[in-house]
């Protein structure tokens, strides 16, 4: 059978990135491609104290099916930390647990988006989140970011131009830009948004790691009742338990919750346990601020490095938290040579044209600084400096 | 928004039995409803033993993200046990590890489904199979089941009048009617899916819960390169671990692969993990030996208690292996009022009517074994014939 694929398969590929962490897991090279949280701070010997208490404790139950929605204490304490920290009023049955919040953008896509419908995302986009929805066959409608946030003239623009079934955005420290919305961006935003039926997904893996600045609100805060908001264990605690969580109103989690059981029934119930236990016996806080402060050391390295080293006509983000500083070369440089010449430096980073549904962002790239020490830093970005300016002056 | 949600949601409802399993949590209820495996059975000091180990030698990696493929000994250990088990001769990287088969199921019907394909399903089929693929609006055609497979005849007829996408099959034990395909049956069904370029979805949870008659050959050992095996560990080790594996020919699996990584990255890498070591440290055969005398021991108990109490008019199958048995009353006559009635003994089942695509079943009904001890099943069939003969004869 020649087209035995759905016509959705058609034009997916795997992931670029994916790809080349496969190529750099040879140690001699310098990676500033991945979005992986440093390893060296997981709180290895606290998630296995949780995992052996759950076990011994209720070993029989930890180990059987659970409910779709997820363990009921998780959902709470994630609901009260909402209320906690964004003085946010969310019911734990708004809550749903999932694989990760790219689970979350999964059944957010499957229980949403009829081929065609469009979709507003931030130029440039999430990846995982372009790969997610992409399954489902939507027409993207990309809108420029600015230095606070997306471009709200143009955002007006696409939404009185089409009618946007979804509006996805990564409003703290986003992927790829490093990029946070101001206070007033952010208002902007929701007073544009009353205005059309378009449900925002606010999707918040990083909204904790802030090492800079002041923490702003949520825009459900000001929008309540057509936001999703997702969010994430991966970056907080670790990756590798899969746990992130969709957080949704009343009317729209019954469809999430039928979708999340056709999925896959439940997220696993030995990690939701495990992280449940992990959070009552350690809180969140403490290994929250120690990584904050790793994280903010890197940036820092990682910005003076470039300071130092770079060409001057190259611009880039300073970010206030999370984890990748997004770089722009001069136009009609091509970061797609630059990763070539890199290669041969041993070093490696994702050229910025992976985060554009469209055709642009060819003299961009993105940089991770979570996943380096110090030293690895100041050595990848001298070596990229060094193939920059033979990519940007090859005649001197 | 009125129409908010995708049109492929607007059929969709939360599972019936998943409903019913919130009411049973009531002590007192006995439940041949869930498809629970027995707890009691878990080896969880093992599983704890084998947690700890994993994060002691190797934490850091265990708690990173991971391959959307799998942990390749992982796959490598499926892949020899079906050598071992099955003759069938499997390359790891033709194996994902998904959560659960629930996944296995989500994955293909987004792989290869456009709305409208046609979908030929055993009648009654497997109810999470109903429920994933309806999500991609095929068209389904139940062909009957009969005491030793699917109605071939009605089969080839259905596949000549029609081009059939997927055929979705549980060749031993199936679930929810306790059926095993015979030898004879397979090798008929082989001799005529060659003639389609139907693709044969053999879901095989259950396979190594047999307690009696023999092995039988997977389908896929006389129709290589046209099926797709679908594996768990959720019967053979424990479910809240939500491991699961697709085996599908290299074309198909790199579609797959898109597919999972947009879904969700990967499945939980320190379950991954956790069951490897679990594997490598205690075989996966001693396990089985128990849960199959235990559950043939179950099954037992309940085929005799059904002879003692059950009307002579009321049929049932006697499974060699697996969780259910399936239970036929006279034309007419209505497990949904029966359900009805036994509510008031404290008793509960999965009326039949849950399983068809069409109106069928009426006078159906599921019980499973696996989750009640001996006193339980015989005390819960005498509650059942009780309101049985109160059901079919109403005036005595």
């Amino acid at each position: 059978m020649s087209n035995m694929f759905a016509n959705r398969m058609a034009n997916t590929h795997k992931s670029f990135i994916r790809e080349i962490l496969k190529v750099t897991a040879d140690r001699k090279v310098i990676s500033f491609a991945g979005g992986l949280p440093n390893p060296q701070f997981f709180a290895v010997q606290e998630v296995a104290d949780a995992a052996a208490k759950v076990l011994a404790e209720d070993g029989e139950n930890v180990l059987q099916y659970s409910t779709t929605e997820g363990y009921l204490p998780l959902r709470e304490y994630i609901a009260e930390r909402y209320s906690e920290k964004k003085g946010l009023e969310v019911d734990p049955d708004e809550i749903l647990i999932t694989n990760g919040s790219q689970q979350g953008l999964d059944l957010i896509a499957k229980v949403f988006l009829n081929a065609g419908d469009r979709v507003i995302i931030e130029r440039p986009g999430y990846l995982g989140a372009i790969q997610a929805l992409s399954i489902f066959e939507p027409r993207f409608i990309p809108v420029p970011l600015q230095q606070d946030g997306i471009d709200t003239g143009l955002l007006k623009d696409a939404l009185d131009l089409n009618e946007v079934k979804l509006f996805h955005t990564v409003v703290n420290f986003q992927n790829p830009s490093g990029i946070t919305y101001s206070r007033e961006k952010r208002l902007e935003l929701a007073e544009i948004l009353k205005r059309y039926e378009t449900i925002l997904v606010e999707d918040d893996p990083y909204g904790e790691l802030r090492f800079a600045g002041e923490d702003l609100p949520s825009l459900s805060s000001y929008l309540p009742g057509n936001v999703i908001l997702l969010g994430s264990f991966s970056k907080v605690i670790a990756p590798g338990l899969r746990l992130g969580w969709i957080c949704a109103p009343e009317d729209m989690m019954e469809k999430i919750t039928v979708a999340k059981q056709a999925s896959d029934l439940h997220s696993n119930y030995l990690s939701q346990r495990i992280v449940y236990q992990y959070l009552c016996d350690n809180g969140i806080g403490e290994h929250i601020v120690k990584i904050r402060k790793a994280y903010g050391r890197q940036r820092d390295a990682m910005i003076s490095s470039i300071e130092k080293h770079f060409p001057e006509e190259v611009e880039f983000t300073r970010p206030e938290g999370g984890m990748f500083i997004w770089v722009t070369l001069p136009e009609g440089a091509s970061a797609l040579r630059l990763f070539d010449l890199a290669g041969g430096e041993d070093v490696v980073f994702v050229p910025g044209s992976a985060f554009y549904v469209d055709d642009g962002g060819t003299n961009t790239l993105r940089l991770n600084f979570s996943n380096s020490n110090e030293y690895e830093i100041e050595e990848g970005i001298k070596r990229l400096a060094k193939v920059m300016k033979k990519l940007l002056a090859p005649d001197k």
